[in-house]
């Protein structure tokens, strides 16, 4: 089997996470931090390491303030549900969030009246740009994928919190395509609120992911229970990280998910990065000979995710992700991606595109199986 | 080591539980549902059979509103933020709820004035009744715990719902300490709301819970973002359950929890609660003989859970805990359980209780060891 849908979940995982995970369950499946025995304890230090090796990961300030969350979505979630808006208050975000943005985006306009502004530049240096024109006094959140899941282009951070660091608005970054792939640094990129996915190029088990928080930055939590502190209190204790993560914490998944952070660790950004832009790039400049297929490209020139994208009209998107499945065992991703915005911006809505998506242990071998498998399919379906 | 802390979370597991999750790591890590390839499939398969489980183990009426969640606590949180209150409306709830349930009701009572009734009735069958005194026409959510995490009392869940089943208010029960445990159904119960936490009497790993919805019942989803179905929508589609499940579900908590269920339907609950209760009661009789520590009694004379506290002033029921953890090798719990109401109802906020709660596989022969661990101490400390 051939997996090139790695922008859901990595697949397959360093040996050690389903080990973590299994020993966890097994081994201390207790409740950590919520009492002084042994197997608590034990519990509690997986789920302070790896709290640790996450903050060491996105130079975060604060230890106390690295969330364990299940996925990403919550991540962004908390977020835009956590921000202190005032009616009328200002958002900028861009053309390129997933539904995981644009839909708790939109309730919030509904429900308190937030203006959005949707950026959408033509070229790449256009990020910082359109982030300034349409900066305003009363922008309280500029929040902004790092990568996107559907062109595979990288924005460019650093140079947005740059602008922002002296704004009073948050910078919060959507890193579920670039955590494990791309450095980040919160504190060199000046970012306020970073959301991670754990299983993916963190290497990580499905259902963890992380919320990484800023000094300054205070929240009102999503969901409130038991923080195994305070039990007392009738409010929910504003208490980092517990007050944050009430309700019993996913340890054997956290314990997964700190083996994937060691295995980054181990391979380090430039090779994992290098490797699956190498991927993306050698499958581009051989598309170029599948003329039924048209490749869509990011907006800068240079670097890229491991993400390509393809636009197959008239052929139907779907029913060649179905082929490539079927008879060439090659598993790829067709449709929207859960990213409507940027297909309304291709012009990509009605069909989709075909995508393929890149890993650490994926092959130039397989990148050629994939072009023969593309060719037939495009010559048998053009015939 | 003597784990009598199955009220956090159940431990040991079944063997079948860390393997069913290491296998769907390790084989077919692919997020569910969100595509066509084979991987995907396989996931959603998984899924699929662990919805159906859950849906006959409660009788639930539809296999679609039976909701994957992190934990308890999340389908708690979706219970009482995604029932559509209007703002004066009327929640009755038990002197018996944990935080999960309590510190979001608070929050709905100071953000849509919502007026609330704790019931704390002196006698088993005082519940009925107190529901029925404080029922109002304008009452929209009756929610009850089914069984105490701190007295071991279970409420006539039963009875409650056959006096609601006319009435317009939804009644949820938070069943954390009784899924697995105790026979629910959705529909015998007149249940239109059941919150489980999968690691609990369920036997699966921590990071899995359910929210089981009846048919009448809508919610507005807390979290909102991809749902694999109708991207195209800015808005977050009302479908069940994709609506309710943004984000990449835990699908190895899953597949893991599905074998804790099997598990569980394996030994039947009769087995399952006269065990646990047989551990109680026997530790219960013991305990006459040690003068220093109090029982807490639950109301009802006839059956319990497997959870016994106990008050151990003018001893430190922490320090207790602790010298059975470190010279004993005992796993117990002190404190408030996060239950800081019936704390308040029993006059235990100051010194909290020490509190012993069994599963599966603990023994007669672990309660011996406890009793003379206990008697030891207590005659230690008296000196």
């Amino acid at each position: 089997m051939i997996y090139f849908d790695h922008a859901a979940s990595s697949f397959p995982k360093p040996e050690a996470v389903s080990a973590a995970v299994a020993k966890a369950i097994n081994d201390f499946g207790a409740n950590p931090g919520r009492g002084g025995h042994k197997l608590s304890r034990q519990a509690g230090e997986v789920i302070d390491e790896a709290r640790k090796a996450l903050q060491t990961m996105f130079d975060a300030p604060k230890k106390e303030k690295v969330l364990f969350t299940n996925n990403a979505t919550y991540a962004l979630n908390q977020i835009i549900q956590g921000v202190p808006f005032a009616p009328g208050d200002h958002i900028i975000m861009t053309v390129y969030e997933h539904n995981s943005v644009s839909r708790p985006v939109q309730r919030l306009k509904k429900e308190k009246n937030i203006e959005v502004s949707v950026i959408a530049p033509d070229t790449h240096d256009g990020w910082v740009q359109e982030v300034k024109n349409h900066l305003r006094t009363d922008t309280r959140l500029v929040i902004v994928t790092h990568g996107s899941n559907v062109t595979g282009d990288i924005i460019p951070i650093r140079e947005i919190g740059q602008l922002l660091k002296d704004h009073p608005a948050w910078f919060a970054v959507d890193a579920a395509q670039t955590a494990g792939v791309l450095p980040i640094s919160m504190k060199e990129d000046h970012i306020d609120l970073l959301a991670c996915a754990g299983h993916k190029g963190l290497l990580g088990p499905q259902g963890t992911g992380a919320l990484l928080v800023s000094e300054q930055v205070s929240l009102t939590p999503i969901v409130t229970g038991g923080t195994g502190t305070n039990s007392e209190a009738i409010e929910q204790p504003e208490e980092w990280p517990y007050g944050y993560e009430s309700g019993t914490l996913n340890t054997p998944g956290i314990a997964g998910l700190l083996k994937g952070v060691e295995a980054v660790n181990e391979q380090g950004y430039e090779r994992i990065s290098s490797h699956e832009e190498g991927l993306a790039k050698y499958l581009v400049s051989e598309l170029k000979e599948i003329s039924a297929l048209e490749v869509i490209h990011p907006l800068q020139a240079g670097t890229r995710l491991g993400v390509v994208s393809v636009k197959t009209d008239p052929l139907n998107s779907h029913e060649i992700a179905m082929i490539l499945d079927e008879h060439y065992d090659i598993a790829c991703r067709a449709g929207l991606h859960c990213s409507p915005l940027v297909h309304d911006y291709l012009g990509t809505t009605e069909n989709g595109l075909l995508r393929f998506s890149f890993g650490l242990y994926n092959t130039m071998n397989e990148i050629d199986l994939l072009i023969t498998a593309l060719k037939e399919i495009s010559e048998h379906m053009m015939e």
